[in-house]
């Protein structure tokens, strides 16, 4: 198929990645990004890439200061030590010799770096070990095919001399997914999908487009967008994530209301397994056709095959694009208004309601407002307090996103401030509301940059009834205080969440979790420890193991909490079923560790 | 957990079944409810369930006539020579003794009466088959446990004695999903899930409910109206088939733009398999746990084990719900709508068109209109086609239900009327509309009584994309012809289609099939010869194997075309791993035929 369009399909170039784009090894995002000190004491995102770039902020370290009752000397770094020692490369003389009757030389990379960042994603400990420790394995090699005959052959040397494969999409997960196990005895093959990453061909008028797995979530943006249409799906890490890691973590997007999360997304897919190529004839609308068994590739992790390529469906790009936010006097106030918004309106792609600790933390990443602004600032924050009387201790911030034609976004819009108002909401522009989704690509910065200034920080996720959500969110706050405090640790925690996500029947909580660690004795193991009792905490509280960041080594100790034995034990019987060589030995969820099936 | 309300959930009380409620076993449908032809020749549906009812209808077999070409003589009938003989039972004395340990007498059953009705579903075939033939193999015995309890004895048993299960929930499935294989040497217990029929909850707040997989649509509908919600899941079984057999079909109901098909509607299920118990611990609006296997449970049609109960999503019962109907000149104007409707509207819950034959139908399931009522349908009819030039023998018909808040339904009424406008449709009635949802009920019934005057018919559906789905439809009319033709069969056969289901990326179609079979010999077989071309064609034309009716044995045999190998391994790799002794015997999908797997 070439590039062009034959009437029915086009066939867009392949992406160009743009020269600049380079990724950093030690840490999360673009190599042209980062936070850092100024003279003043001023923090400042470098580069040109996001809004915050070259704005001072300084008021983020005072505030952090303040926040975890320690004051943060600039002066005060623990530095990365990165690159870490890495193990020497297993040797399987075979199987190397194998790939390359059908690997090109430079699809066959050996170099420490390359094997390094292959065998992490962004969990705090993982960041941490490659900074200020090392990683017990790491691939022996990473193998860089560019076609799904390249896999079939991988897949058929790897179980001929005994080879173990671990898929690898953008490195972005948070699960410990692609940590090697110490125990793997067998050569480890990294499968990097980055060659992969075409869009085959858009189907305009039925708006469905087949894309390679290893398409990067911004340029399948941007491909898209050039022929008028979107996927609309929109995780946090877009800039870096995988089509192929979505469908294998079983992702969402930010605008699921609109466009629906990766499962509602995805029409067909396949994958390469130990039996051969998973794949259908066609694609269809909806189907019935008995069991289909590529359903247990979503959330597979690594452990199933090797996902290839999927075909899903399209959207116009919005007629509108507006960004909103409201305030609101407290957290419960702005739930509220969220129950109400789900039961009797149609909600925006996106909304999120911050607690008051988050809705504090965007405004200490604000610059210094000067001139005019700096009056204006004033009146605002003078009229919210003192004239409608919200605290600033207690205030929340609820950031919107509305996308459609005109009329939609009107409609969805005027009803929406509508609840907002019965709940005491006041509109806070959309310059707020496009901050606060901006924030989110310059957040995983920030959880690197802190890490140098002894702040351990991550995320962690959940999803519950609406019932259940508001306890969950202060049981879950009080245990990490009670778990910090059991400790001894310096300081008070830093424990914050916001809802992202709404659903008929409950809503994703957010939170973030950070403590300061300087003193402290095996601070990522501490840090560990603290976020498993998290864990446990939602999982009493009625909240799911996950509901979108997936499984991976960092919690499949909980498995069995959650599903029957009989449920646990299909789990291993498909996969000695599927792959008795355990050639997809990523080992997630706790299946097939360490080597062939016993 | 007792009757009532504990604050947070409601207890509802077990359904009562109606008296006069009983089903017919030599055919669909309740015993109540049935056409016949009265002295004038005009034919009537007896009872008085559905609107239909006691309307003498006098065009039917006049038209009926003129369709397929052969003059049908009111005395001239096949009689039914229900019921047929059936097979002895087969013997496992000590399964049977196990059963007896924990099953009440009256839940063992081995009367030919229920082991036959048991033992089929409702395609043409097996309603043939008890009407004319007889059917191989039927279940030696049926059982009626009530709990899960009993379920996990019941496969214990099975395990333990070599019997096996095949559950049993609406039988009204029309993929042979019940048949049973001649050559299953072992004791076929039928698991009719009849007593496992309660809403355990209703859980207000979360709007969500468990419920029983053995509970009957009908039986759902009315208790959840009680309270105020509705599952909103319609398939054209309702009345019929339960749960369980929702999700074990992969079912879709008709108003599925506003409610989703089962899968967007069930957010927990259990299952007792070979291994155990399938359960979680909590029900998640949405999670990412890794492989999460209950998704096998979808389209599995009995091979995998028994679904027991499931969690599904509520709605408050709609304020509004409207019929509605439009006519376009041509099929094709009608597609275009549907196709602009999709693009650039909210589609009403449902949305159906039919083509012309259809329409016409419809017409002939009128009662003559009587005086003043005689004026206003001539002077409509002369409207539509003088004044407006639509021609009887090519226009056709598109029906409507609207649900939801009263501004919600104005706003897509408005919407869709503008649309239809555009693509020159006139409005033709809420009654119109009404009518064409209501004869969906009778027409299983039709079916059954035009077997006695030798024409056998039936449905069977596709989805497909937009772009295909016209030529599709064309495509498997033309070849029904030529196989017709090709056979030297009387007259000319009955074949029309609707579109029934709107997606994003293409439709739903639904064909009914019907030939004149007297002097043909084995008129079952030739007809299924022609639904199998039919078939071949749905698949040339770009369409799926099932939309919704699912597999069973009647379509297995596609299977391949339609599955890479490695695809249709793994599922024979995954019955064997998880259900080795093949206790789950149904036989489904060419699964494990025939005793224990090899």
């Amino acid at each position: 198929m070439g590039q062009g369009d034959d009437g029915r399909r086009i066939y867009p170039e392949p992406p160009r990645r743009r020269s600049g784009d380079g990724e950093r090894f030690d840490g999360w995002g673009f190599a042209d990004s980062g936070f850092r000190i100024l003279a003043d004491g001023a923090v400042e995102l470098s580069g040109n890439r996001y809004d915050l770039a070259g704005t001072k902020l300084p008021d983020l370290l005072p505030w952090v200061s303040r926040t975890i009752g320690v004051p943060l000397d600039p002066r005060d770094v623990n530095p990365s030590q990165y690159p870490p020692a890495i193990p020497a490369p297993r040797e399987n003389a075979e199987f190397v010799a194998a790939l390359r009757k059908f690997l090109a030389d430079d699809a066959i990379c050996c170099d420490a770096e390359s094997r390094l960042r292959h065998g992490h994603g962004h969990t705090q400990q993982e960041i941490y070990a490659i900074k200020h420790g090392q990683l017990a394995r790491v691939p022996d090699l990473v193998v860089h095919p560019n076609s799904v005959e390249q896999i079939e052959a991988l897949v058929a040397a790897a179980l001929r001399h005994g080879a173990c494969l671990i898929p690898y999409g953008g490195g972005s997960n948070v699960t410990q997914a692609l940590l090697c196990r110490s125990d793997e005895q067998r050569i480890i093959a990294s499968v990097d999908l980055s060659r992969m990453n075409r869009i085959r061909w858009i189907d305009p008028e039925n708006r469905m487009a087949c894309i390679e797995a290893g398409a990067v979530g911004r340029e399948i943006v941007a491909s898209l967008a050039q022929h008028g249409f979107t996927m609309g799906h929109e995780p946090d890490s877009i800039e870096f994530s995988t089509l192929g890691g979505w469908i294998a973590t079983h992702a969402s997007g930010m605008k699921k209301n609109r466009y629906g999360n990766i499962e509602d997304l995805v029409l067909d897919v396949s994958a390469v397994t130990a039996a051969g190529v998973l794949a259908r004839s066609g694609v269809s609308p909806r189907e019935s056709i008995g069991v289909d068994l590529r359903r247990c590739l979503y959330g597979s992790e690594g452990n199933l095959g090797i996902i290839t390529h999927a075909t899903v469906k399209l959207f116009p790009l919005p007629e509108v694009q507006r960004y909103q936010s409201v305030v609101f006097r407290s957290f419960e106030d702005g739930f509220a208004f969220l129950y109400e918004l789900e039961r009797q309106a149609t909600p925006p792609a996106s909304v999120r309601l911050t607690d008051n600790l988050q809705f504090q933390f965007s405004r200490a990443l604000k610059a210094a407002p000067v001139g005019l602004g700096r009056l204006k600032s004033r009146l605002e924050k003078l009229y919210v307090t003192r004239i409608r009387g919200l605290d600033p201790d207690e205030m929340v911030a609820c950031t919107l996103l509305f996308e459609g034609s005109r009329a939609e976004v009107e409609a969805q819009e005027s009803a929406l401030f509508r609840i907002a108002r019965k709940h005491g909401g006041l509109e806070a522009g959309a310059e707020n509301g496009k901050r606060g989704y901006q924030l989110t690509f310059a957040i995983a910065y920030i959880r690197d940059f802190m890490m140098d200034h002894f702040l351990l920080g991550e995320s962690f996720e959940t999803s519950v009834a609406w019932s259940d959500a508001l306890a969950l969110c202060e049981n879950v706050k009080r245990r990490i205080r009670a778990e910090h405090a059991a400790r001894g640790l310096p300081g008070v925690p830093f424990i914050s969440c916001r809802i992202t996500q709404l659903y008929d029947t409950g809503v994703c909580i957010y939170f973030y979790f950070a403590y300061y660690y300087k003193g402290v004795d095996r601070p990522s193991e501490v840090f560990a420890e603290m976020e498993h009792a998290a864990r446990d905490e939602v999982l009493r509280s009625g909240g799911s193991l996950s509901h979108h960041h997936g499984i991976g080594k960092l919690r499949e100790g909980f498995l069995p909490e959650i599903m029957s034995g009989p449920l646990l034990e299909w789990g291993r019987q498909i996969k000695q079923a599927v792959d008795p060589q355990n050639v997809f030995g990523s080992a997630n969820h706790g299946m097939g560790a360490g080597g062939p099936l016993r």
